[in-house]
């Protein structure tokens, strides 16, 4: 028998890429399936893709729907996993896909968020240095942000050889899947497609203090971070160009040696073959970050470019690879590293 | 009678461009129709949508063709217009949309195309400091790079009142007619459809040397560019973030002011309300630049937004605005700031 | 001065479009803009491309806003053109972009939209047979359907000159603009895009009566309709494939020679060169509908195909042709044939 | 030890999604990938999603380099697969994805392609009736076309319960990567994104006579199509409306329990509850085929539409599935039924 696991937020798109990658997953077996306003309504109405679902009725997200599992994945509004983990009891194994518990720093929450800090959980991003023992046995997973996903991936690798000065620029392109099924005018498919737009530019996105926070720790000194997302028309993706100075004495062959180092053994990152740059459908569906790196000697700069699918490496599949660490599993299992293309 | 008028390159899409302009212009007369492998074809089977055109049979791009005509747009392949210019005689009028002459430093051009230099005319972005005067009445004009017109008029404004430093960072969004009719895998719609990817980054873009000079000429000093390119699913359009250090005690009010200074006046040029960033969509078909800028505290940097639709003011917009310039006309003759959207 | 003229429903598409117009109209005076719910804000806020009317403060729709204007466009949830056009005074002139006033039977009224019908105007269609002298002084108008202005134009040379068995099967793709600036989870950027799907098939759309009244009327009998619609991943355009059994004898230069006969004078109407079929790219922005047929001999079927710009020809190009007809200026007057492509 | 699996084609779009399907397949051991001008290159430059794959490098297609295998799938150019299997020992089993082997009528092939017929393999659709059994054991496998497999899903219980007239009508919708990775202006993505355009309309398209060669063994009795395809701006996903006549006393309830019993049991085939229209992006890489039929009462019409991944039940799965049958596996093996939306 399997082990049980719940997914609440089922009918939405983190719910769902969840629920996509469960149902290829060896050792999960699908139990409740909760919603808010859609509970009661059958999963086929939300998910047609999630074919061997389709007939599941919803639930509504209670502790007493999610109880009696061994696994709870939540992919909910943020303000709201904090309350249900703590009834959930503390041997069930949380995961929580929203942004409650990634910042350690109450006041960065508070300044971004608005509301009381909800406490720190370990950090679903197993590449990062340390951070992979942090998560076997674990029992509350903070799932990270797509965009500190891609940027913490494309960067980390420079600031822990001390390459690039702390000093970062970012700019993003998203998916519209990044932004949930929500009903606003800019997310229509009429605004969207053909245009690429900037929103929340000029310091403001509420991902800007989780890139600090998680590349700060990997340089050892405070480092900022200049972040402009960008909309961009297609349904899945993040693209993020990151960019610093580079410090003195770097070369293209020590910059593509740490990179080649950082990344070895790591099986859901790769490093592309030099000249060729990521684009997101190499990464459609699979668990993956692809990553280029240049040293531009007349800017000065290091240039690193990561490309991921946001639902996947950037939402459902950190959530499982979490999942699968914390269990003892084989921290593969039930992701795959190869895209559906072109 | 009208000005008599050829387009060199119609069968493509900047020439294209050119053509839609020109037809809804009051003052140009279409004469030749020139092409080069599709010379003998009718226009009508390139460019389906130029109704009114589209008996017209392509000649062969000479400068027997194109001989007779008081205007001559050119659209072709870099290292084509020098020696096709110096048939025409120096009283007419030849635009060229192409490369060739926008660069003024000769070891600069030689190091990005890798053939002799052309020579430099004067720069069709009427918009920057100077530029209008060096318009009026020339015969020869160099229409900027679609990448260099979007970030030019992101930052000139700061550059002209000293506010940020000059260390450039530039990632940006292009449709895919900025590649042109170019039949490469990369270009079909099945690899660009959901999915954005980076290209000639770390440097190496043709456009880089092109944003050096036009913001070194405004700043009065040396910049540098770190330039990345992405290919974005969609037609039209480049959106460009550009981003450089504020200068010490610059405000969100200080900066704000220089660029509305600095647009005043501006036909084309459009500084969004405060908290709205631009779209490419915002400006299909029109001849218009949006921008947005702000000041993040945080990181201490200026970051300016610009949207453009690449082939009208990116290309075709630019060529009929500096040839209204040239002969006199009223700089907005035959162009809109109104887009088509959604 | 100018003809006064006032829009309501002024932040939705097709009011925007219908503004678009407008905007490069000779003699349109842009006077009142009306919303509903976005009563009280900046139309730039809604439309951004409509670079020169951006700050114009949307009023509220009701009769006194809209009153002491000479040309009124409704562009209005269905109900409401009824009670307002009573209130405007039978001199001016009310152009209805919504379906309130476009069928002549009320029991099909009733029976596709569920409430009492509120009479029939002038159909702003005057390419039909007879109908642009009905057009000519009215002061009513109705601005047809989008997909029943493609599928009317598809078809009527061949019921005209009594080619095609009357029982007609339509498919047609529409862009998602055509659904409004709606708020449901199936028009999200997320959804549409990389998808096309059927909606409202079998004989479930409210189109459908009226392309069986269009047809009708010119075959001289009763026609039936087969409607499927299906939405496609793009903002703009209609391209809708229709097909009735040829009636014995028909060939394909009988059929060939009907279109070129209806179409033969028609500004807006474009047969296409024998080989080339319409796309939807060719129509955008434009006031036209392009169209090719053909004869299928295996199948023994008329094949004909349109592509139109819905919100263009299909809505807001359809209502200021319509106008210029009824206020006696020249039928082109402020529209273009010509497309913003690729 | 596996299978041992060889893929002609690789470096196009129909052999890398056999290989997307084999690299997560248990049974197939990947062996000799080849290509044509590409031979030589790495598969990573042309399928960087393969990323377990992307080092191996691209052989020649020859019976050489094909020779020793289990399997080989051949993604070919037509004309090119009788000859090479001639050469490959009747005891292995290839699976054509191209057209050579399809058609049962020489006259038919010859006036749709122009050459000599090859002859006919078993057709690789296990769900028509009678097909399953002709699959097992076998060791030659004509993939079906993308557009007949949707079709004939579509159709096949109208036409096996006897409640259709002979005489249909298909517009189907396909995306780009159905014309492979061919390098032709109408295919760049500056042309196919945000457009939807007809070709091979009119009875020309070579799908057509493999529709009708299904649809009538289905009948038992000969059956006419008119098919009008059309190119949607997707990358994959095929969506087909079929109607035909239906036939004297069908009502909406026998249609619907033929449907139901036809699909009973298949594990690929999914009909929708009542109401719900398919939509492409359900099947994104799925092996799946979503169908709704409705009756259009008024129109006297059965209403059936499809949707597939091209690439995937269209093409890749197709060829999958049909190995598993020949082989003796289970026919789901290393298949999914589950797509990636959104």
């Amino acid at each position: 028998m399997g082990i049980r696991t719940a997914v609440a937020g089922a009918s939405g798109y983190a719910g769902g890429e969840v629920l996509r990658l469960l149902a290829g997953h060896p050792e999960f077996e699908i139990g409740a399936l909760t919603a808010g306003s859609n509970a009661g309504t059958e999963l086929g109405a939300h998910q047609p893709h999630l074919r061997s679902l389709a007939g599941r009725v919803l639930a509504e997200t209670t502790p007493e729907t999610l109880a009696g599992h061994d696994v709870v994945f939540l992919a909910l509004p943020h303000g709201r996993s904090g309350p249900l983990a703590a009834e959930l009891g503390d041997d069930v194994l949380v995961v929580d896909c929203g942004a409650d518990h990634r910042l350690a720093d109450p006041a960065a929450w508070e300044r971004f968020y608005g509301t009381v800090h909800a406490g720190t959980w370990p950090y679903g991003l197993p590449e990062l240095p340390g951070q992979r023992a942090r998560l076997r046995g674990a029992r509350r997973i903070a799932v990270p942000g797509c965009y500190p996903t891609a940027v913490d991936l494309a960067l980390f690798p420079a600031f822990a050889a001390g390459l690039a000065e702390p000093d970062v620029v970012v700019v993003a392109a998203s998916g519209t899947s990044g932004a949930g099924r929500t009903l606003k005018p800019h997310l229509l498919g009429s605004e969207v497609m053909g245009s690429v737009g900037a929103y929340a530019a000029g310091g403001a996105h509420r991902h800007t203090p989780e890139m600090v926070q998680g590349l700060s720790a990997v340089a050892g000194e405070p480092v900022t971070v200049s972040f402009t997302p960008t909309l961009a028309p297609m349904s899945r993706g993040i693209l993020a160009t990151c960019t610093a100075k580079a410090r003195p004495g770097v070369t293209a062959a020590t910059l593509r040696a740490a990179y080649e180092t950082a990344y070895a053994g790591e099986p859901f990152l790769g490093l592309l073959p030099e000249g060729r740059w990521p684009a997101t459908s190499m990464t459609l569906g699979a668990n993956t970050a692809l990553v280029q790196v240049a040293l531009d000697e007349d800017a000065g700069r290091v240039v690193a470019v990561a490309a991921i699918d946001n639902l996947t490496k950037g939402t459902g599949g950190a959530a499982v690879q979490s999942a699968n660490l914390a269990l003892g599993l084989p921290e593969e299992l039930g992701l795959t590293t190869i895209g559906v293309s072109p």
